[in-house]
């Protein structure tokens, strides 16, 4: 179970690679037209924010990462059209074209699939790839199998054991029976279908089945004779459905953030020696650091990576964590995901610095309100190093490490522009 | 939907004077001897701590808060009695017995079931409610419905609506059919029996029922032709299932404890000012502050608040937060939370203010360093008051707001004895 997927926004997807692409055309419809009345929220959940961006914008780019799907149709409630448009435009999502909904679920996903038709699209695709637009961890692998299967047997959808066991129950809230777990499963989202197949089924869909149908397999079905292969899913296609899901979500997108970070040194000995101190303690945390002699002079770090931790020894230091930052914006890094830059500042004297430290969070506030506006979050952590004792202590790098883990981890935006102590 | 009912620890709980109190005695068998292997953690899931305190813990109080549940026992695998007594020690749980579990789900719970007759507990209760040891946020109200219904019909279940369409596989992995959603309903816990019928169920069942059951309500169909009620509750009965809700069971824990804070001011014109100004602003963040002149004043507070804000005009404030910190850790309040204590620190001094604030720190360092062991996380900020502007701005009393509330919502034990700057 891969849960990083959401975080690898850039470079050819390796599946595609790995499968050596798909040898016909895919593209996508994900209906998006819920009220999500059950997260208890005013907003419907698809358009909820975590870590400053819509959901639907991490499904949205789960698809569009993947070189072989063409194109995305996401069908919205009318009154959500700007809202959508807006989406696209602030995540730069190139892929995608947006369609109004129709009054149930069924009728939605029709528009969606008549928008890939030849003469609307250029080229009708061979495959449409059905998903819920709040389903944002799916994997390209997964996506694949589901894509050749349905390719092969016309549909395919993803399946997962039941987690309750299920009960029929009398007209009077009595159990009848319970189902036996072992033979019924979950019918889960993506779903694939060969463009005919789901287009035909749509065609011959009877009044009834438009408003009450709940499973485009079963239509499939029923209309073409089509029998949908199922294929097991892992556990991240799960859906987000109440406002806990959005802590779940938000908690799974920081953890795929977090697993790795660039140690900038300024070049001095203390630097490369606390840096290397550092790089051992936050393996414990499961957080792989490289170190490098400064950012400009590495764009790959630059192009990679979600989190940069500055160390500068003495002096102010915060030039260089500017032209970091400034570097960070240039490139237009943190569009999809904001970026984390912890500045570690650590003199050597004894005795002044800790009145010292207090006079600098002014300028570091500045540069940190300025880099929030671009989703970059800036903090400072100061760290004390005696030349009297034997360095800096065991429990200073621990505690430096703990600080700079959770400010990486949480990625709170309020906590911009604070400097801590270690 | 009251996501509340986790953090109300103490008093008389409302649904007891309600309802009257249940006319019976009812007691409760928690199974708790899963392995968890889904989460994809080392730990069963039941042990894994949020907050400090390990999940179990918080299902076991859900119910010992109940004044009508009498006996709680708990069935653990073999090798986990120790951790298992040690939490009921640490978290001073007293309704609660420890037992043995058996291979299968099913004989544990009925090890269980015969732990609670009356040559072993001095009194067979007339209902046994048994519940997950995963899902912690079951609500008084739910279980008294669950009770009584049992006493009633027998037996009684909670039920949900299905989330996903159930379909029926063929032997190949292909669909078979999909069933017609609105007949069929997931079945939850918690469920109710009359003793003698769930004592009855199991004494009756076969190997193969022992083995490979999963639904008590279908033994008690099947054995004693008891049909349970089933009763639909809340969304939160959900089970924690994943490592993704570890995550959502501690934003929900979270959740409950910051919808209320105690501000405690300094006595002083300026403080009351400031304190009057937070309430307001703290109201956009759906938090009730309370304003009092000193802690040690005003048990009530001490009793029901999880959060302080502690103001001090000038002077350093600190022996006054060391009172505070005392007075809840005489009362043992963060026995089952954590409390927060946010010691706002304000200067009024011209010029002076940033360098000095520098060097408070460590008396605060050391302060939080000896409460987080009583599990009391205090935290400082500093706030800057000028006498040449119109006062503070109120940019800084957002600012100040916005913290605050981070601090309490977040209960970040790293940040523990850091001063932030609003």
């Amino acid at each position: 179970m891969n849960q990083r997927g959401a975080a690898d926004g850039c470079g050819e997807p390796q599946g595609f690679r790995r499968h050596g692409g798909a040898p016909f055309t895919v593209s996508v419809v994900l209906p998006a037209g819920g009220t999500g009345e059950r997260t208890g929220l005013p907003t419907p959940k698809q358009f909820c924010t975590v870590l400053n961006r819509p959901l639907i914008s991490y499904t949205i780019q789960a698809f569009e990462r993947l070189s072989w799907i063409q194109h995305i149709v996401v069908v919205v409630a009318g009154e959500s059209n700007a809202l959508m448009t807006d989406i696209i435009q602030r995540f730069q999502h190139t892929k995608v074209r947006v369609v109004s909904g129709g009054a149930t679920r069924h009728r939605s996903i029709f528009n969606g699939v008549r928008a890939l038709d030849a003469g609307k699209s250029g080229a009708t695709p061979d495959v449409v790839i059905i998903h819920d637009a709040v389903r944002p961890f799916v994997e390209e692998d997964f996506l694949f199998e589901i894509a050749m299967a349905a390719k092969e047997n016309g549909a395919s959808g993803a399946i997962r054991p039941l987690v309750s066991t299920v009960i029929a129950t009398s007209s009077e809230d009595y159990l009848d029976h319970s189902l036996e777990r072992s033979k019924y499963r979950a019918s889960e989202m993506p779903q694939g279908f060969l463009y005919h197949v789901i287009y035909q089924a749509y065609q011959k869909c009877s009044e009834v089945d438009f408003d009450f149908g709940t499973e485009c397999l079963q239509l499939a079905l029923q209309h073409t004779g089509t029998q949908a292969k199922l294929i097991e899913g892992p556990p991240t296609l799960w859906k987000v459905t109440y406002k806990r899901d959005l802590a779940a979500a938000e908690s799974i997108i920081k953890e795929s953030l977090c697993g790795s970070a660039c140690i900038i040194s300024d070049g001095s000995e203390r630097s490369r020696e606390l840096g290397q101190c550092l790089q051992r303690v936050m393996g414990s945390f499961d957080m792989e650091l490289d170190v490098l002699p400064d950012v400009i002079g590495d764009a790959s770090c630059l192009s990679k990576e979600w989190n940069f931790i500055q160390l500068s020894v003495n002096g102010s230091g915060l030039p260089e964590v500017e032209e970091t930052v400034r570097a960070l914006e240039a490139a237009n890094r943190a569009l999809l995901h904001p970026i984390v830059v912890v500045w570690v500042r650590f003199d050597t004297s004894d005795g002044l610095s800790i009145m010292e430290t207090g006079a600098r969070p002014l300028l570091l506030v500045e540069l940190a309100s300025a880099a929030k506006l671009q989703n970059i979050l800036l903090y400072g952590i100061h760290l004390h190093f005696s030349e009297k004792d034997a360095g800096w202590s065991d429990g200073s790098v621990k505690r430096l490490a703990e600080l700079t883990y959770t400010l990486i981890h949480d990625r709170n935006a309020i906590l911009a522009g604070q400097m801590l102590h270690a």
